[in-house]
């Protein structure tokens, strides 16, 4: 094999609840990173779809540094030189950085032969990802590798739980033409919480986990709650409640940021409920944030970033 | 119907990393209340067990609390008279103030042949649990009313999650000499929790809640750890490292404080386990507390309060 081409979905992490812990994958869209030989080292060929804002130096490159972690780990000497294809936007919320650095270990792992497990190539793209969003969780790689919806038991070592998703789970996903940068979304965080507030989020996180199980989509509905996160990166997003409430009135089981936004998802109960809570959010995003959104309605993909050329 | 008993089980609360929203029943010990007509009001005619420590005002004591709450929910005007027999120890951390309460109003909705769901059995029962926890929570009385392992979402109105239980997963409880308030280990607590241990506990209570559908006995040991509540309350438990050492050297999944203690939990795979556990956890009480602790091994029970006698 001369080179390999893989692909890698976008995802949405936190999922209101789940705060740094879980993640779901989407069909589409995603990044696209092809890898070839190269005599020595780790290099970036080019980037398509940043506009050149992505860093070429392979060792500020999240995808650059996925491949340095898996060919040290495997004690590999040759070359790799990559071409990355963004179909996400930047710091959307989307799961950019993990998209392009799972895409990457995917490509290489394959290229190389050298099959490792999930668990091992998130580890990988987890050493990319830290780079990108500037802190440690592991909430965007570990859906965007295993596809589906999961749970980050512990980023590092990974210790992964693959949630079950319930028949016609629906997520909607608008992107508002807004910036936010993962660093400042989690500044504003700060590093401590009140108790009361936690407890509900993880008695909402239990809840989650438990009407996945079922398909209790009520359970689910009244669990997609964010007492952490979302209220302290509201002001980032203009009209949030509005939108939020759009698309509770459009029949979502529920909303928030996806990741630290501005992206936000909504989940829905079927394909028709999706593309109603799709209309009346971008309604929603014009009205309060302008300009025009990218909007997105897909299934939660069941499979996550795989070699799609070689 | 002249008189109605019910029995209630002890529960554990908290479970490592349910802090607040996750309990289980025990099939034994537990509290029996009889229940009897009065001309009017709510009495405590008698209370066996306690060495006299228990409230006999109606108004301050758990059960008769409790029981006020339903028959003013009822609009019952007809007086009740209570018998309470402590079978558990006080302020013992197995929920004996939630197995009062549960106990009583079981037997009074069967004497008033009133047919109150689970639910609201629970939000009376929570009433008198306030009073006694000194603070709101339910997962102390929602398994001792429903059975099971349950996660409570909302406390109230009561929003009861009944979590599915592993068939052989086995408990042991044992009681050291050394009673602790639950108010005090609650203060012990503050108001704040670092982000960083919150979100350990939510992957933590996440993956328990994924191992109880999956009966995966592995993820569910590695999930039973308690970020929050126990490292602040391990003072009041002299040598609690060591026990749980030794549960955990004898084969136990996890242990930790049973709701604020000093009761201490583990939970095993099965009989044989747990009696191995249970023996190595009263030798490890005796060498670092002292005294004699009283232990129990047994099973989730499937059945929580109900009518014994009538």
């Amino acid at each position: 094999m001369t080179s390999v081409t893989a692909f890698a979905p976008a995802t949405v992490s936190n999922v209101a609840c789940g705060f740094d812990v879980l993640g779901f994958a989407l069909h589409e869209p995603g990044d696209t990173v092809t890898a070839r030989w190269a005599p020595s080292g780790v290099h970036i060929e080019g980037i398509d779809g940043d506009h050149g804002r992505l860093p070429r130096d392979a060792a500020k490159n999240t995808a650059g540094v996925a491949v340095m972690a898996l060919l040290k780990a495997l004690g590999e000497t040759r070359g790799i030189s990559l071409h990355i294809t963004k179909g996400l936007p930047l710091s959307s919320g989307l799961g950019g950085s993990a998209a392009s650095a799972a895409a990457a270990v995917v490509a290489v792992d394959a290229l190389l032969n050298a099959r490792s497990s999930q668990e091992q190539l998130i580890t990988y793209a987890y050493e990319g990802e830290r780079l990108g969003a500037g802190s440690a969780h592991a909430d965007n790689i570990a859906p965007c590798i295993c596809g589906g919806f999961v749970l980050v038991r512990r980023a590092s070592p990974p210790d992964i739980v693959r949630l079950p998703v319930p028949r016609g789970l629906t997520a909607v996903v608008i992107h508002p033409e807004l910036e936010i940068e993962t660093a400042k979304a989690r500044a504003l965080l700060g590093t401590t919480v009140a108790l009361s507030d936690a407890v509900k989020q993880w008695a909402n996180l239990g809840a989650l986990i438990h009407s996945l199980h079922t398909n209790d989509f009520a359970l689910m509905s009244r669990s997609l709650e964010d007492t952490i996160a979302e209220p302290r990166r509201a002001p980032l997003v203009p009209g949030l409640a509005h939108i939020k409430q759009a698309a509770a009135d459009a029949g979502a089981l529920g909303s928030s940021l996806s990741g630290s936004g501005p992206a936000l998802f909504a989940l829905c109960a079927g394909q028709a409920s999706a593309d109603r809570v799709a209309e009346a959010m971008t309604r929603a995003v014009r009205a309060h944030i302008g300009g025009e959104p990218q909007t997105y309605v897909a299934q939660v993909a069941e499979q996550g970033a795989r070699v799609i050329a070689s």
